[in-house]
């Protein structure tokens, strides 16, 4: 896509959401300045074009992508229960989880399935990539929608057994008109569902 | 909503999505394990109800949730590209920050709409509510609409004016579809808005 018209040098009417003329800030240095088991913090020091300089932290860039799988078995969503410790309580969501080391997303995703809900499937088909927050940390999630399931346990390394949730494709909009329930992540996955299978509001 | 039917103990067809008999996991301990300027880490022990022990990290939730505003101009959504650190690239989202000590999220809501791209806003209707990431954060933010929009400057703490984007609501499909495009919470908000304006695929 590209530019369709410039209104002033601030504006413009376009879809080139990626290119910019502007060049970007030029990193000056970049130091760890937090570490744990599972986090790390870094301290970036920016010089913007213009001159202005800002030191702005982020979440290491993560070296694991995550994938998320949407299974599909007949007319209803297969989803688990899984308690979250950011909100202290059990969120519904679709199965995900970490890629491993030498591990693609699709090989990914048919083993969190298998220690998840204990499926393994047949089909498997890229929905769409997206990120989870590019402003202070860059996990991509690769999403995937799974068909053809059959039995087959991988063991996990859950405290406690996932509950499944089995929700018909008719009633996604539940979910998501409801705001009681809402990971960014999964309410984009789910609309991204309802748009390739054609179930949208 | 209710249970419909439970096929078996660990499944079940229905979409009570926040509710479960299952007992919360025991918090039996919480200590801050890493403080940034930005950033603090706390480490959490549970007990989950079958006994089993884990040991969890999460960032302190947040004690300042956000906000991001769809601005509506005619039939084009105002966007704005902004340097993200995470990704180290300019990143097209909508306006968003975090709601300051005393404000209420409408208040937030306006005053990024002043700062960011220089506008009021007469209108202001609450779209959702939605959730960065469960698993490790509690971010929750609000999402808003804005329409019958006039000029009016409040100065941010942007190091660079952010480039303004109009993108014709008839082309949001464009963005969504683009798989380089894509932070999880602005794509969840288009679809939300295609949803609210009746524009979706």
């Amino acid at each position: 896509m590209k530019k369709a018209a410039c209104t002033s040098g601030r504006e413009e009417i376009i879809m080139s959401f990626l290119s910019t003329d502007k060049p970007k800030p030029q990193i000056l240095d970049v130091r760890i300045t937090a570490q744990t088991k599972v986090f790390q913090i870094q301290s970036v020091d920016l010089q913007f074009a213009n001159g202005q300089h800002r030191t702005y932290e982020r979440l290491t860039p993560s070296r694991r992508p995550a994938v998320m799988v949407m299974a599909l078995e007949g007319d209803n969503l297969l989803m688990v229960r899984e308690y979250a410790v950011g909100s202290e309580r059990y969120e519904l969501g679709c199965v995900k989880g970490l890629i491993d080391a030498g591990e693609t997303p699709e090989q990914a995703a048919l083993r969190e399935l298998q220690e998840e809900i204990g499926l393994g499937a047949r089909r498997l088909e890229p929905l769409r990539m997206f990120y989870v927050n590019p402003s202070h940390m860059f996990g991509p999630m690769y999403a995937f929608v799974a068909r053809d399931l059959y039995p087959s346990v991988l063991k996990g390394d859950e405290p406690e057994p996932l509950e499944i949730v089995r929700v018909p494709l008719a009633r996604l909009d539940e979910l998501i008109d409801d705001d009681q329930f809402g990971d960014a992540r999964t309410l984009a996955a789910l609309m991204l569902l309802q748009r390739a299978i054609g179930t949208a509001k």
